[in-house]
């Protein structure tokens, strides 16, 4: 979330090796953190000013999330106005919350006045309305507009993501006009790589990235070499699709535009990265079942997230349940119906899973549209179809040979191959349903693919054995 | 994969917006693709120099996996010298072999002289040594040299993914000195941030990016404004490593130097990008159980990566078949246990993927480590405590109701409260344990997981109901 700035680039030069603060295995070292943990106990301020607040912010953020939650709040107000509160957009909300709800507001007004607009936003979000209300109070009218507005920007969106802080020029400047006015100028963002092209009213013209410039004889007007656009972002636009448009052109940086193609801020690289990895993540996270759970979290909110999936589950597992009641009669003749019939379930739920796993992945990258997945669709039953013959093959002989009865094994094989062609084509189905009514694929296929592969294992196993031992 | 040169540049400036080749839910739009399947057959070579040659590389690659194999070879020997081979470097990789095979070494030679060096070891990479070697040996001699450096690294190190083309100075010359030589010098890389202070051995003393080059007095001296590291990244370094000190300090680019400390190439953040999306997802496939795959793997190899995974839970499945078997009396006296213990075991395997899906994701993310992992252990022992009691209440309670027997809701809920503590802490305690033995935590933590809640849950729950109704 923080662009290193002049400061943190200084900052982070640490001449001897040794002072490396992470551990072989990327964990904070542990004699560095009880040497931090002494100095706050000695209220030791020298030592935190030298070895704590000129750390980079993120590796200052490693060091709060590594300490206790009381060390946290004497760390900060001991390091005062040296704490770098860019380190809070690297921790866990929950300790972001905590600390800042710990700092007097003059202090962090004072703070995000420093900072990147794009990190001032990440920490004034989540505070309450009157707490913003009073650090934006604080603050020079022009930083108050333009966070205002960024601040007004839904959750999200590429608005609400953007830096406030950019270099614009007038098509009809020289290179050299435009060097000379970077030279003088003390406002400038503090890193940049393109050049924004406006006309007077603010409407976005084009952009220049810095190596263009440098390559260019002084005597160049800018409109000469300015591309007509790079992909100008609305700031409506949300943010993952944003982050879709850099991964497709290998985007640094872009352009925010308002409804009226006006420029309002930019969208940086090192944001999208962030949201890049959320999104994965949130992906990872949803198909496991979690919700918007952070490490950070208690037991009673961890245990609360995982509720309702675990509810829904409930439900189906009772309905897979009442699906052997039905068969209970067979089953008290042939026990080894109940031994064998998990497996019969459990191969179709990994076989589900996987196609699963690969069709929200899939969905996801927008690597599957309307134009392959009639072939996908067509490959995955035929996994489902050669899986479920060689599993059937093998799990039906193990049985065969363990309960010493052909039929059993040949019944067995039957069910496992008729659920893994249903897991097969669940596991494909049902994402891409889900995700042509606009629900989020990751979010409930996992449900409904156990559903469908426990009930018709379960049915098919025990309907087929029924059948068979009743006839002959 | 792809720098955005200045030719591509130019040829993704579209002025209407109508030719826009993307549709709503961004697959590429069935007019265009029907309008190139058509040109393809007339062999229309100046349509399709003008409405596909043009395309930015992503989205041609995004074309060349729209359409059919026959057509996307048809396409390619069409346009000839036109086709921008980086399109290859966003395509599966069976495409990209598929292509690449069908393209004469002369073609291949001649663009790869034109691209970056990161993409064309992309392309290189995949060939076998004797077209590798054939293309190279077209190429001219520091090329050639350059890129045999590249491919000498091993695969998935920084010093394959880098790109060798850079700018370096000597720290004597002035701002202004830079900026002539990169005025009049014809053989700058396609794009770049920074710019690297090198002493005559080519060792690196420091970087400088572009915007404080443009912010600074000609007659300032370059080692002035240089700053001494940003984290130059050893060449051996895996490219997992490097992405993660990409997204620490926000980087755009890093120097990649060798043992010797001498600048070989620079890493950027585009290639990081694809890396950290690699990572998510290999993260999320191994978790479902699916290998390597791609969307454009056949039946056949789709099959094979499935069945290591499907093999090893066929093997966990027929165990816990045994532990059942171990209770088959008790089963034929009481068959409502054979209907109710799938939900003892599935719930209890839901809770276990819940946890193990945090525990990896953060062991992923290096947010979990020895500082904290007892805290989480033991939060994760309190989830699985509260749930336990939660659902085993619920469900036995609901058995008790199904069955008209208060006893088997009592042991249903016992041993669903059992089962989903066991789960918590199976969920936590594998991944950690693979983590600390080396192994990669996603790949076989869901096996044992598994493993642990069906072969508890049964056990707990036909272990409990065989000792209470055979002592009342």
């Amino acid at each position: 979330m923080t662009n290193i700035g002049e400061e943190g680039r200084d900052r982070i030069v640490r001449p001897e090796f040794s002072e490396d603060i992470y551990a072989e295995d990327d964990s904070v070292r542990s004699d560095f953190l009880a040497m931090v943990g002494a100095a706050i106990a000695d209220r030791d301020i020298i030592y935190l000013r030298q070895h704590v607040a000129r750390l980079h912010p993120s590796e200052l953020a490693d060091v709060l999330e590594a300490i206790q939650p009381d060390q946290r709040l004497a760390l900060v107000s001991l390091l005062g106005s040296d704490f770098d509160l860019s380190a809070l957009t690297e921790v866990d909300e929950a300790i972001r919350l905590d600390i800042v709800e710990h700092l007097p507001n003059e202090q962090i007004a004072a703070a995000i006045g420093e900072m990147d607009s794009d990190d001032a936003v990440y920490i004034l979000e989540d505070l309450d309305q009157q707490d913003q209300e009073e650090i934006l109070a604080k603050l020079p009218f022009t930083e108050r507009v333009r966070l205002r507005r960024s601040l007004d920007y839904p959750e999200s969106t590429a608005g609400r993501r953007m830096q406030t802080e950019f270099v614009a020029v007038p098509p009809f400047w020289t290179v050299g006009q435009t060097i000379d006015y970077m030279r003088e100028d003390e406002d400038l963002p503090e890193s940049f790589t393109q050049i924004f092209v406006i006309d007077p009213t603010f409407r976005l013209l084009g952009t220049v990235d810095l190596d263009r410039i440098l390559r260019t004889k002084r005597s160049t007007k800018i409109d000469a070499i300015m591309r007509d656009t790079n992909h100008p972002i609305p700031a409506e636009m949300d943010q993952e699709e944003a982050a879709q448009l850099f991964e497709q052109y290998d985007l640094l940086s872009a352009a925010v535009v308002d409804e009226n193609g006006r420029l309002v801020g930019v969208l940086t690289i090192d944001d999208v990265v962030d949201v890049i990895q959320e999104e994965a993540e949130e992906d990872l996270m949803r198909l496991g079942g979690v919700g918007d759970e952070e490490l950070s979290d208690s037991v009673a909110e961890a245990s609360r997230s995982r509720v309702p999936w675990l509810l829904i589950n409930s439900m189906t597992a009772c309905i897979s349940a009442s699906v052997i009641g039905l068969f209970d009669a067979t089953i008290q003749q042939i026990v080894a119906l109940a031994v064998l019939m998990p497996i019969v379930a459990g191969m179709g739920g990994n076989a589900g899973s996987q196609t699963m796993t690969v069709t929200v992945r899939a969905l996801a990258t927008r690597s599957l549209d309307i134009h392959n997945s009639p072939r996908i669709i067509r490959r995955e039953a035929g996994v489902g179809l050669l899986n479920g013959v060689f599993f059937g093959l093998l799990i039906g002989t193990i049985a065969a040979l363990w309960f010493q009865d052909a039929h059993l094994g040949g019944i067995l094989a039957t069910a496992m191959l008729i659920n893994m062609m249903a897991a097969a084509l669940a596991g494909i189905l049902i994402p891409l349903l889900l995700d042509r009514f606009g629900a989020d694929p990751a979010v409930s296929s996992a449900v409904f693919v156990t559903a469908v592969t426990d009930i018709t294992g379960f049915f098919t196993f025990l309907g087929i054995a029924t059948w068979w031992f009743h006839i002959t």
